[in-house]
Formats: C-alpha cells, sequence, structure tokens
C-alpha cells in the first residue's frame, strides 16, 4: 500500500521552500501525495498561490480558508485556531500516514499540532534555523513538536540536536527553494513579455538592464513602527533612483501598514521606477533575482536563495539578524541613508560566488526519498 | 496601575498547581488578578473546577467551554482550536499585563500560542520536566513559546536552558502542589462525614484504618491500550482486597475506555472495597494522601506531592517515565501482579522521609512576587 | 455532468428521514451523491450512523466532528457553530449543486445557513411541520432559508406556502422513513438473535410476545424538568410491569440529565424487564415497532411511522403538541399514572388501521426526482 | 434587580438603527446595558464603529473579532460561524436576560441562533420588512427564531404576524434611525470644518451647495456582477458631475469588487468632484443627507431616513426592491444613463414632504420601554 503523506501549504513562500520534494513526491510510486491548503494559500491579495500550485499540475486535496480580517495580532491567534480546527478534520478523513509542515510562519503551528495530538507522524521542513525574530518561536516549538527533522543546514541541524530532539531524526537535505535556484539558473533568461506576463501595478522598464529587487514583511512585534520602517525603504528606493520590482508582503500583522505606506508613496507618484508585484512563479522569481543587481529588504530568499546564486543582498533590521548567512549579505538598519549606501557597495562589488550553506540543489529528491522510506514512528518511540 | 496577570485553568489538576500562587497574588496590592477557565475546568464529569475555584473567594473573570465531544484523538486538536480562538478574545478584552499557562495537557497550547501571538507576555508554570510520554512535547513546546519559566525543581532549570532559553528568564520556585501539601500537613485528619461530604459512588468504609488510593490516566498515543491498562489496575486492586479510594481520570482521548473498564468491574462487583470519586478539594486530597498506606497509578501527584509528603506510591506503565523522583516510588509496568507486589512491599516499608525535590513549599508566594516585581519582556528581547 | 447532491446527516434519526431518497439518488445515472456527516452523527453514545451507513453501501464524502461537550444549553449554539464552519468548507471544496438540509434537530440549521449564505440551493426535507416546541422554530427558520421545500404532508405544504414561501417551490413527497416503514412490513419477522445482534444491556424477553417500545427525548427549554419527566415514564414502565426495549436519547441539552435518571432507576433494579439500545438499522426498529404492542414517549415515529403502521402510540408532554397525527395516538401529560392508563387503553384496543397522512411509501423516489429534475434557483429568484 | 438587556452590534448600519434606543436604555434605572461588538463593528476598513459607540458613552461589555478574509462566499458563512461561537461564550458570561439583534445583515443570524438555543428571550429590531434580496432570507429567518417583533412599520407587523408570529409578541415602534434624523433636523447645518473633521478621501468642496450623496452595496447573490453595477454607478456619477460624497460600502462578498472598481475610477482621475469616505457619525450623516440634492445608490437609508427628510432617492438594481417607500423615491435599474435622467428629474423636483412610513422619531424610547417591561418569555410560551 503507499505511503500517505500530506503536505499543509499555507502562504506563497512556503510553496517554494517544498515545491521540488512535491515533484519528487509525485513521481514515486510509493506515495500518494496529499496537499492541503489554508491561511493567505488561498488569498487574492497575498498571490493566491492555489492556482500556482494547480498550474503546477498538482491537485488540491482539501482547502481551508482560515484568516480572521484585523488590524490587531488578535488575529493571528484566532487565525491559527481556525487552521487548526479544520486541518484536524482534513487529517480525520485524509488519513495521512506522514504530515509535512514547512517553516515558521504563525499558521504552521496549526498544522504542526493537528498531526502531533492525532499521533500522525510530523515532518518539518527548516527547523533548526534562527532569526533572532518572533517566527523563533514558531520554528522551535513546531521543532518540539516534530517527529522527524528535515533541515536546510549543518547548523540547522546542530541547533535541532541541542533542543533535545533525537540525532536519528535529523536530517540534512538542504533547503528546496536551492533546488528551484538550481533549476531556474539553466534557462536564467526572463520572458520578452516579462510586464504582460506577470501582471502588477506600476511603471514598467527594460529588465535586460539594471533594475533591484524590494521585498520587506513588516516585523510582528513591532507593528505600530511598520509604517516607519516600509518608509525607510520607500525612501531609499526613491533615492537610489533605480528600475526596482517590489514585492507585495504577506499576511501578517502589520501588512496593512506596509500597504498604506506603499500606497501613499504611489499616490504621490514617488517611485516613477518601480512596478509592484503580488506573486510570480518561483522559478521566475529566481530569474528576477539572477538577472538583478541585487535585493533590499528583509525576506529569507535574500539570504537562502541568494547565498546560492551570488546575488547581492541588503538585509534590513531584526526579521533575519540571527541566521546563517554567506557573504552576498550586507546587514543594516531601518535607515534610509544606510540602505542607499549599502546598495551602493554592492553595485561596486558585482556578484558573488556560489555558497554551498543552504544546499546543493537536491533538496526535493532526498525529502521525498526520507519521507518515503525512513520509518515512520512518534518522537517518545524513540526513547522506548 | 496594578500590574494584571491572566492565569488561564484549563482543568482540575491544573488548579492545584497554581493555588497557592493564586492566593499570593490575590494579597497584593499591586496585582489585578483575572482568571479564565476552559476546557475541562467547566465539564461536570472532569470534577467541574469551577465550583472549586469560586467557593475559594476567586472571580472567574471569563469562562470557555471548548472540549468536543468525540472518541478519537481529532477532539484534542479540536479542543484546543477553539480553546486557543476565544483564549485570544479573552484576552484581547480583559488586556492581561503578562499571562500564567500550567504545566503540559494538551489544551494549555492554547493558552501559550494565543499569548505569544499577541505580543503578551508568557509565565509557564512546570516547564523542563520530562515524562517520556507525549505530554513532553506540549510541554517543550510551550516552553520555547514562553517568556519566562517558573520551573519546580532544579532539574527542570537546567532542561529550560539547555532548550535554548535565557537563563535569566528561568526561576526556580517549586511546585505549588507541594504548598498545599505543607500546608494541609498542618491539619492531616479527614473529615468525619468523609463519603457524605465528598459524594461519589461504591462503598464506603472506615479511613482511620488501612487504605490505598487509585489515579490512573489514559495515555493518549496509547488508546487501544487504555482498556487493557486499566484492567490490569482494576485486577490488581481487586487482588489486593483492600479498602481503596479511586478517582477518576480526566478528560483525554482514551478516558472513555478507562472509564468503560471501570464500569464493567463495577458492574460485575468485582470491587466492593473501592469507593469512587470525580473530584475533592485540594487539600483534602492531601490528607486523603496522607492518610492512605499508599498511591497507585501514573499519578504525578505520587512523584511530585507525595515525595514531600513521603506518602508510598506505585508508579504504573510509562505516563511518568522520565520525571525525577524521590525514593518514595515504585515503578511497574501494567501487569497486575507487578503492582500487587510492589504495593505489597511499600505496605512493609510504611511512610518516607520527606524530600524536598518539588520544592518546599513557598513556591505560591515566590511565583506571586515575581509575576508582580519582574521586568516584564517578549522572549527576543533578551537578545536585543 | 451530473448535478452533485450533497446530504447533509447530522443524527440518527434524520438518516431514517432520508435514507429511501439515498437509494434512489444513488440509483441514477444523473447524480452524483454527497453525505457529509456531522454533529452526532459521528459519535458512539448517540449510536454512531456512521457505521450503518457505510453498511449501506454508501460513501462518506467528508466526516465534520461539532459537538462540544457541556451541560449546559451553550453547546446547542457552539456545536452548531462548527458544524457551520466545517460544513461550509465541506462545500466550498465538494462544490455541490444542490444541498438537502433534513428535519429540524438544532444543528441542522449549519446547513441551511452555509448553503443559503454560498448560493447554493437549498432543498430541506420536512418542512412545515408543527410540534409547539423549540424545534419549530429551527424548522421555520431553515424553511425561510430554504429554496426547495420537500415536505411531508399536505398540512405541512400549506404551513409553508402560509409562511411566504413561492408555491412552486413547495413539494408534497410524503416522509421517507414511512418507505421505510412500507418496506420493512414485507417481512416484518424480528430476528431469533435478536438481543444478541442489537446488543445493548438489561434483561433479555421472549420478543414474539407482548412488549412496549420506549423513545423520550429531553424537551431542550425544559431543561432542569428533563429529570423529573423521565422519572415518570420510568416509574410508569416499572407500574406497568411490562418487558420493554427502551431506545437511548439523541445528543441534546438536557440528555444528561435522562441519562441520569435511566441510570438511577437500571442500578436500583427497578426496571428488570427492561432493555436499552442505543441503536438498531432502521427496518428492525420499524420490525420492532410492528410486533410491540404500542410506543411509549415523545418520538415523532410515534406520530408518523406509527400512524402508517397502525401501533398504538402514547405520546407525553409537550415535545409533539402541535404536530398532525392519526387516531393511533393518545396524548398525555409527564404523569406516571396517566401513561399507564393510557398504555392500557391502547392494550384493550389493539392495533389501529392504516393512515397515508406521512405518505405513501413513495417518498425517497418522489424526492430523488425532484431532486435530480427540478430547474435549480435561489429562492428570491422566483420573485424576480 | 436590574434586567439586563444585551445589544449585539455587528456593523456601522446597525449602530443607527438602534443608537437612540441605547441612549433610552442607558438612561432608565431597571436595565443594565450590556454591548456586545461582533463582525465588521470592529474592521477599520468599515468604519469600526467601535470607536463611534465609546465617543458616544458607552461601555463595551465584549468584543468579538469574526470576519473571516476572503474572496469567496465561503467568508460570510465561515464568518457568521465563528461569530455564533463567541457570542454564545459572550451571553455564557454576561447573562442576559433579554438579548436585541438588528435588522438583517447575515452576521446578525448568529445572535439570533445563540439566544434562542441558550434560551434567552430574543428581540428583534426590523422584522418583517422585505426587500426582494438575498436579505429576506436573513431576516425572515431571524423572525422565527425570536421572540419578540419590535418593527418599523405597519406593513412590518402585518407580515410578521402572516408569518405565524403570534400578534402579542408584534410591537410597531418606528425605526431608530428615525429618532436621528429628527433630532439631527434640529440642528442642520454642517459643520465648517467639514472634510478635516470627517476625513477620508479626494477633492473637497463648498457642502453649502448643491452636492450629492452616493452609497452603494454590492448585492451578495450577483457577486461578479458587482464590478458592473459599481461601473455604471461611478459612471452616472462622472456624468452629472456634481460635487458628491461616496460612502464605502460594507464588508459583505462582492465589496471587493465594488472597492476595485471605485479605485480604477480615481486613479483615472475620473471622480475629480467626489469625496470618499469610510465613516461619519450619524448625526452628521443626516445632515449630509439633509444639505444634499439627493442620495443615490441602494442603501435603504434613502428609502427610511430619506422618506421622513423628504430627501430625493434614486434608488439602484434589486437590493431594496420590495421595501415599502414613500414618494422620494425613484427607481432604476443598474444603468447610468437611467440613474442620471433620475438624479436631474429630482433636481427639477426639489425636497418632498415629511412621511412618517417608517416612525414619528420616538422609536428608541418605546423600544426602551418594551424592552424594560414586557413580560419576557419565550415564544413557544404563547401557545401554552
Amino acid at each position: 500500500m503507499k505511503r500517505k503523506v500530506c503536505v499543509v501549504v499555507t502562504a506563497r513562500p512556503s510553496y517554494a521552500r517544498i515545491r521540488s520534494a512535491l515533484y519528487a513526491l509525485k513521481e514515486r510510486d510509493d506515495i500518494e501525495l496529499q496537499i492541503v491548503l489554508t491561511a493567505s494559500a488561498l488569498l487574492e491579495r497575498y498571490g493566491r498561490i492555489e492556482n500556482v500550485i494547480e498550474a503546477d499540475g498538482f491537485d488540491i486535496s482539501w482547502r481551508i480558508q482560515s484568516i480572521i480580517e484585523g488590524e490587531s495580532l488578535l488575529s493571528s491567534a484566532k487565525s491559527t485556531a481556525i487552521g487548526l480546527a479544520e486541518t484536524a478534520t482534513a487529517f480525520y478523513n485524509l488519513k495521512p500516514d506522514v504530515v509535512v509542515s514547512i517553516a515558521d510562519r504563525f499558521e504552521t503551528i496549526a498544522t504542526a499540532i493537528a498531526a502531533a495530538y492525532m499521533n500522525i507522524p510530523l515532518a518539518h521542513i527548516q527547523g533548526g534555523e534562527v532569526t533572532g525574530s518572533i517566527d523563533d518561536r514558531v520554528r522551535h516549538a513546531v521543532t518540539k513538536l516534530s517527529d522527524l527533522h528535515l533541515v536546510a543546514s549543518k547548523g540547522a541541524a546542530k541547533r535541532v540536536i541541542s533542543m533535545d530532539e533525537h540525532p536519528d531524526s535529523v536530517f540534512v537535505t538542504g533547503c528546496p527553494s536551492v533546488d528551484i535556484a538550481k533549476s531556474s539558473m539553466q534557462s536564467p533568461d526572463l520572458p520578452n513579455d516579462f510586464f504582460h506576463r506577470f501582471g502588477g501595478v506600476g511603471s514598467s522598464f527594460d529588465v535586460k538592464k539594471d533594475y533591484l529587487v524590494v521585498m520587506q514583511h513588516p516585523v510582528t512585534t513591532e507593528y505600530e513602527d511598520a509604517y516607519m520602517q516600509a518608509e525607510e525603504t520607500l525612501k531609499a528606493v526613491a533615492e537610489l533612483d533605480m528600475p526596482a520590482l517590489w514585492f507585495w508582503p504577506n499576511v501578517d500583522a502589520g501588512s496593512d501598514a506596509t500597504s498604506k505606506a506603499i500606497r501613499v508613496y504611489r499616490e504621490n507618484d514617488k517611485l516613477p521606477k518601480v512596478h509592484f508585484f503580488r506573486n510570480v512563479p518561483p522559478e521566475d522569481f529566481i530569474r528576477i533575482l539572477v538577472n538583478s543587481d541585487g535585493i533590499i529588504g528583509n525576506s529569507s530568499v535574500a539570504i537562502r536563495e541568494c547565498s546560492f546564486l551570488g546575488v547581492p543582498a541588503v538585509n534590513i533590521g531584526s526579521r533575519q539578524t540571527a541566521r546563517e548567512r554567506g557573504p552576498n549579505v550586507i546587514d543594516v538598519a531601518h535607515d534610509a541613508s544606510a540602505i542607499v549606501k549599502a546598495v551602493r557597495t554592492h553595485l561596486n562589488h558585482g556578484k558573488y560566488p556560489n555558497d554551498p550553506l543552504y544546499g546543493d540543489g537536491t533538496a526535493g529528491v532526498q525529502i521525498a526519498d526520507i519521507l518515503a522510506t525512513t520509518k515512520l514512528m512518534l518522537k517518545h518511540e524513540h526513547h522506548a
């Protein structure tokens, strides 16, 4: 009988963190793949990754709308609750043999609790990392609920084990997002109908020439500062006066402040060379990075994929503070002039060499193999 | 302005773990105490601790019915979800400055997530312990979500710190349940109207003479074995043929199997000397232990309070496997003859000396003092 | 393309009210049948109809645990909420063309709201009846939310139309429970291994001879009287001193009081000739009625199926006050001596003639035909 | 002991429908007023009425975030579910003697179910009206769940009774929104700092001179047409080329389409004389109407308050189809040229005479009096 692997995808960035593994799982004869979508994966304003997943040829087993609308932090907690109740129902009906939870977004703890409480072995992708932000709580709590740890780096493995997880349950696979980076580099050219194809709003320009990429998420615990933080980046981009592709933030307390700051800048015509996107397919996003002069913001992409790609990155603020990073990253505060200065340093330097810190591009196949063949057991059974 | 401390009580045993701290908090001028009740704290069939708390003179700020009925493990996950949604709403309205979560029952993770996601500093009572059972997952995950750790023993403190929590956030206070044990020993006599006062069903007998206490919870991940496990203990108690006071298990997947096994034994008149209780006030429970010849089952009371009290304990099965224990505990498998043999060893030995492993009886005052005066901050602020 | 018909079954008695229609739907080539189970349909202690439905050869599309445990009326409201959230999710994923809601139990309003709010045409089985109890609110509110009314009697049709529903949307089909009654009468003999086959607890006796059937539900708004009401019936049955088959009540606020009253009587050996059941298959239930000397309690079965079957019925209290009834029914208050007297009157009279008040036994086929072929539209489109 | 009256406010327009009654309730010595806020009442993007209510001097007893984010109709159903669960919890804790539910928005059925299932007498404001739209289902279903009907017009009373409600439970009080209209007319002048005070975006102009008011809600069941419908009104307003005050729609499936259409028009500078608001205090809204040349859209305000005020109204589309209306209303389809033509007819005619169709301006006092003094009973008790 096929082993049933249920992967719960909660957001656009999570999909990039699992996609190559999904392809590898789908190709195996010994696996029945189940995909459950929840949280912002179903929301238009966060790039509704549902459509991308279906276009990639995957069937969606179940969809759960779970995001509570609201400006306060309350909505994160309540959205998690709704996701938990219905993810549990989905597991009850789909009867998976193993559940996969990805990374550290607030709503992923719902996947972890549902699986752990229902005695379904739980595999966690990307445990053991540290960013120094609130996400650490979620990631480490999920680690403590998980039975199998499929981590991206040796440093991450070490940390998971130091948190008292059994070494036999920890596997260093690298990150699937690097797989996309690797394969996308084989055909790095951007499509000619770039702006037509990817939509969005704002200025169009020649993507064969110089441009920057911007991706800045609000930092949950600094809700009231979100507007100011967005503004500093906006000011820097305005001052740099280079063409830029700006990707909209994910759903989070504070994202409305970010959106508002962006809207104010746009309405005042201060960003004449910037184009705004909700979402593009993962490979195209990699191509956009490869062809860019660098990335600005606080996305983990700047640290993870870009270390493999050698793309210069200016990392702003505290969101990625403690994450392992390669030489391609310059860290700055939320300060427009510091951002501008760092970008200019990178522009003078150009591309960096490839760094396999987060994997060599085979993570997906490794993960699928482990999920298909490792003996599945609940964590306390290690001790028995 | 008074600091608002919100304590979430989810079950009968949790109340014993916090009661002396609640009294100490209530007496302080610098504290406004909020008590929120959820989960089995509101359910008749698990001893509705609500009534006890009110009789103790505390006001209940909010009540949340959250337990989903059902025989499967699904109900643990869904009940947690409902508790999470509404606990978050309660925090949104009550606006506490610090939230207190107690121990490791499945539903306590709801308290932890609500507080953590809403940026309310979270104090966790009884982190860092290890039982070797499924509860460990919940306890450690709550530790990773908590900002302040009020632990019962030095061993627990060490483990919390080894899981990468900041040492400044960890305080060894002992366990409040030991406070109750200490104060109850000052008037250890059982009331004359014992059976009349505490109700329950089954045989009455002279509690001045020999009797045993039984308290056995189903072990979540061994759901299907729950019936057999209950049966072995029932068989042992039947064979010992001593008067016994048996306390009903808490709500958990599997508790219905336990209840059923008990009912079958009762209906077949195999337990002529046993009396069954839902619940008694904590002090009386201590008095019952102090006057008994020993406790049988898998309750942490046998290890924690009874090490302080010196009451002989026969600990059955895996539920408390890895918990630190004193010399009063004999561990046995779910095997009627092993249980009988261990009880007889204890009966020959008699009482054990006091052991301060889980505190010296001042935990409540210490906890109240820390909650009232320590600088409250979110955990990632330690690193800043 | 096949029309997708989604039937939501929430409880044991609802299944009898739809079963013949499910068979008829399953046989049609133009229909894809979806069955969603919620509420007490999944609970062991209310006869887990799930197993019966699967044994009948139907596939379950989705299962939703939704009953909140608790002694108060609060649990009815919260259980409805959970059912609503997840039934809506089920419709979102299953994409039915028409939804079927059955009768008037509190949780059925969840089905109605989910369908109505999602613009899925809603067919209601058994609208327009009146019982004079709290159920009327639910039934009539569901009527106002429904697009298609498949009613059991002419009186019901008249009432639905008087509540301002469009006459074209109302169809008198009779009740599917009468279909079961009709077909079961073709082989009315009870199995020889009766008590072995149907389980339950209590006395066994010769079911070829005289016996009574008892089925009494707690009346929601009279929660505190539930115990007393159960007691009067218990007292009457004890006094009649006839063999009796007693069917356990459904989940409802108050059912615990009823259960408790029954248990007290049993434990005091006051019901030596009574056997208690959770559930039997619908046909066997009909056979049990046909072979009995009459039914006591407040079940609608006594009025509906028994008018067709001609089985004498003693209807107790207010639960069925205003329902149309045939000559087989004697109404009494919650009063043991009145119950005893009415039973004796029936015993003297014997069986009554068949009365087609609630259908001629072809309701299932008629309902399937309407669901498959009627033009589906939303109710306000009638007015356009 | 004071009678506890709990009013559940779910949205900005509902507050206008109850405000004068809240003032009257607050002034009574025999009433303890409880206000619970849910749904869009707490959301910034729908005018967060919470702040207005507090500024009006009322205490909020409990706040419940309940709106699920999402583009589909699913979110209406799920938001209702969340509102239901937590409104029930609020009633359980606040223990009201009577609950008040207002009008017909989708989420109000949650209030009705919670009260009805918990046996708390339920008073419904504004039952018995007919609009010919999807709201009718909700309104009539709430009527069937209610015990006390406080209706706005004689026509409404007649319809409630025709739906089989007991005549003794129906009171014609007029609509509290007319009370605001009446009192606001006593000082009809708009403030001099109009645009500064009320915020919003878009053009400013002299509100002492001619202007129109626009208020158009998406129609739930015509989701895909919402964009087109908004566009026709936008086109008409552009063509009329008069100053206009446009009020943003409430949360509803479809509101995003409306918002988008408005945003496209604004970004293309097609509405140079239009100012957009989220919300203004109710009295000021009346003053805005009184001083305007007329109102365009599909708000019930145009029919209800404006019949009393004599303000010309162009009612677009099906949303208010069947509502009783005075001579001040011209009905048109979603067609720009028809809208333009109707506005011009009104401009030629000018103001209309006062019409007491929806009350004489004393509804609030009447409602408070009934809630304070009428015998509270559950609806089926009328029949007993």
